[in-house]
């Protein structure tokens, strides 16, 4: 019989970044499967279109690893006002965090994964929560993504890869 | 200046529980707010009505913790004969898995979560890799979910809510 291992590491700091920049390859993807208009305009059940949950995604990555690497939490609406209006210009300014998340996660130092910061003054919790927060919306927000998609007869990428 | 600190361990089996089963909350909410007609009949775009993806999600939790405890993997559609018609039967479905998740996933062998194995006959990678796959699955299923409700003209629950 086996003992219970609950304090076992299942992750660490690479495999996270590792994890989140394969996501962030099929969120690339999602968004090149867009024909331009439907990317900026479309959407369902009067929710935003998707260019704009891609945005999202931007004005959270970056800072949030920043955040956590310093400690020091911007005000996450305060790159709004440039915000792209083709797919090439999101592609390029998703291309260029992809960069940037690459430099700047490894140096998050070892103690920040835990630690408690107030995060864009109204969240409250770990490093590791936040940035786990950040892969999981975009995860979510994705999924959304693809039933827009489906419901202009585009057959979105597959989940599974992420290469 | 911090050095690199890529190693470090962010998340312990006991963390990567407490996570899913905090999603799995959210996801039991998002059953909750459909009609029960809309539930196992309204989709969009020729996908699958929300019931079906729940149902997924249930073949697939505890067989893939067994699967990752044992190294035996069956067919992941062996349960299919079984699915329930009601929303009181998915609900009661669903509890019945929180509780053995709750009792199973501790039993996984420390080892378990870097081993290899041939998933369902289908994918060949880590423990740790297959469990995060399930999460991941239920977090872009359920955002599609959402998707249904508002169309539905339903509010969904809040994505950042997992007491």
């Amino acid at each position: 019989m086996a003992t219970a291992t609950t304090s076992v590491s299942v992750q660490t700091a690479d495999d996270l970044l590792k994890h989140w920049q394969g996501h962030r390859r099929l969120t690339r993807r999602t968004i090149e499967a867009f024909p331009e208009d439907k990317l900026f305009q479309f959407s369902v059940g009067g929710m935003r279109p998707f260019a704009e949950m891609a945005l999202e995604f931007i004005r959270m990555a970056v800072p949030i690893v920043e955040g956590v690497a310093t400690g020091k939490w911007g005000d996450i609406n305060a790159a709004k006002g440039s915000q792209p209006t083709t797919k090439t210009d999101l592609l390029r300014l998703w291309d260029a965090q992809t960069k940037e998340l690459d430099e700047k996660f490894p140096q998050i130092p070892a103690h920040r994964f835990s630690e408690i910061d107030k995060v864009f003054d109204q969240w409250e919790q770990p490093g590791i929560v936040t940035l786990q927060y950040a892969i999981d919306n975009e995860i979510h927000h994705r999924g959304q993504g693809y039933v827009y998609l489906r419901a202009l007869g585009i057959e979105p990428p597959h989940f599974w890869e992420r290469d």
